[in-house]
């Protein structure tokens, strides 16, 4: 199995990297090869078959076409432009997000062998008026640029999967938390540094009150969920090929209470409460709770409860 | 008001310029300019202001750029590669449905003055895995490349309209019936032509049974329609600049004994009952039912049973 992952470079793209390095196979065959992408060249994985790293523009066709020109079976399409970014740099945002997503989908289908391609779009794809229990079949209606692209992208990938031009599978993640290493530009950032920094002894600043409610997934989870979207027979995906993913429900207020549960009082005293009205206007116009009926049919995990999030940071991702 | 319609010379474009040329008015002031623009020049109308017409590839943002240099307080964006040509020539859907809607809407963004958009979409946005009533927070779940490049574009529009860039309105057309004309490519073009064409003398072929449901509207209320999606105040509208507008369920049965109402039997005996498996390979996966809650409560308009639509044919578009 050959494995393309754009967006290698990223805290998704390494750490499946990394985990495919340690299974060495995917559904059920061997990797023969990995090539990792990113629009800075990816820092090396240990893996068992070979692993090349290269830097490409998504925005360059041509080097789209280079990527995938020793044939891909399984794409992993990561690389985004993040929702405080594109929402501050609008046009940079629809190139990456929404014309590479189209230059990588137009590469994977000339190849002409019809690749699994799993796209991660996210949960900013919801937003504003629509019913606050999230369906399958609730409506896309984001409230930020990076939510349009994606959405935007996702209807795309459905289509060219039903053309038979690609298999795809397009992921809308919850929130990660906790992300491990340094904050990017994410309006959800928060969500993870309240908890990251002060399990690492440092301050964070919380931008929205303890009553704040979102939909969360921690890494390790999310990174099964990559590998078993890669796994799930396309017979099984329907005839459309995006949906959410698992997550829980939680409220900040909870969670802080769960680390608390898990580390202690130390990390908890080291929030800052502040709230923040650039941040708190993007991430509540969110949605929060979600039945993620198709995902979990298909086989897709989530955790346990945030105490599972706090434990899996621990044991993955703490820098000691 | 300086008008701007694009995809003017198809049967809407066309229509709604003579409708604005009996007017005079939009918005209650005085249209000073209406330009016209299509692919192949759209043919005259009588109008008492100035009306310019010109070959307008939209695929070249240079051109869309130059169509609107003298400035456009709003903006009809009409054109489209129609379903069935779309889902045989996909590059072209791509590039003039997705790719030339975003050199309509960056060019309308380029202007500066936030320009009202008003852009038709369609209800081949619908689709496949929802519940059979679509709500006005039903998912946009095209079965369709026609429907994924609207859906993919409505997804711009309203993220657009939210960044300040222009002032958009995204209607999701119901099929119209009964379009005047030559038939076009859609797939559901016999939707119309089982009655226009019985209606003139001409026998026309009907490729799904009597018992098919579908959601219509006249061509002279989606006209009303199109008129009113441009004075609508933007505060009304919303977080979703893009929404259902109002139609009738009818079964084509139920449609052809409205005709023989209004007609009598002649018509009806000209129509040839012979299913079309590609023809249904399409039409089947369109919804029938809507609840367009949002458009109704806007004072959008739709017919009162399907003898309005024959009345209204017989009376703006028999050709005698």
């Amino acid at each position: 199995m050959r494995i393309v992952i754009i967006g290698g470079g990223g805290m998704l793209g390494r750490t499946l990297a990394r985990a495919l390095g340690r299974r060495g196979m995917i559904d059920g065959q061997a990797i023969s090869h990995m090539a990792r992408a990113d629009i800075v060249g990816p820092a090396p994985v240990e893996a068992p078959f070979p692993v090349s790293t290269q830097r490409t523009d998504i925005t360059d066709r041509a080097a789209v076409d280079a990527l995938l020109a020793g044939g891909a079976d399984i794409i992993y399409h990561l690389a985004a432009i993040v929702s405080g970014q594109a929402e501050a740099e609008f046009d940079l945002g629809m190139q990456i997000n929404l014309m590479g997503s189209i230059n990588v989908f137009e590469a994977a289908r000339a190849l002409g062998t019809t690749p699994k391609l799993i796209f991660t779009s996210s949960i900013a794809t919801y937003g504003g008026e629509i019913p606050e229990m999230i369906e399958d079949w609730t409506a896309l209606n984001p409230q930020t640029s990076y939510g349009a692209q994606k959405a935007a992208a996702e209807m795309l990938l459905t289509d060219y999967s039903r053309k038979g031009f690609l298999d795809g599978r397009g992921l809308r993640l919850p929130t990660i938390s906790i992300r491990p290493g340094q904050p990017n530009k994410a309006a959800s950032g928060f969500m993870s540094s309240i908890f990251r920094e002060p399990l690492q002894g440092r301050e964070a600043i919380c931008p929205v009150g303890p009553d704040y409610p979102h939909w969360y997934l921690s890494p390790r989870r999310c990174i099964e969920n990559l590998i078993i979207a890669a796994e799930v027979p396309a017979e099984a995906l329907g005839q459309n090929r995006c949906f959410a993913l698992p997550g829980r429900t939680h409220l900040i207020g909870d969670m802080v209470e769960a680390m608390r549960r898990v580390a202690g009082d130390a990390p908890v005293a080291l929030i800052r409460w502040e709230p923040d009205r650039s941040i708190q206007n993007i991430v509540l116009g969110w949605k929060a709770r979600f039945n993620p009926a198709k995902a979990l049919a298909l086989g897709f995990v989530r955790d346990d409860s945030f105490e599972d999030n706090i434990r899996f940071f621990l044991e993955d991702d703490i820098e000691r």
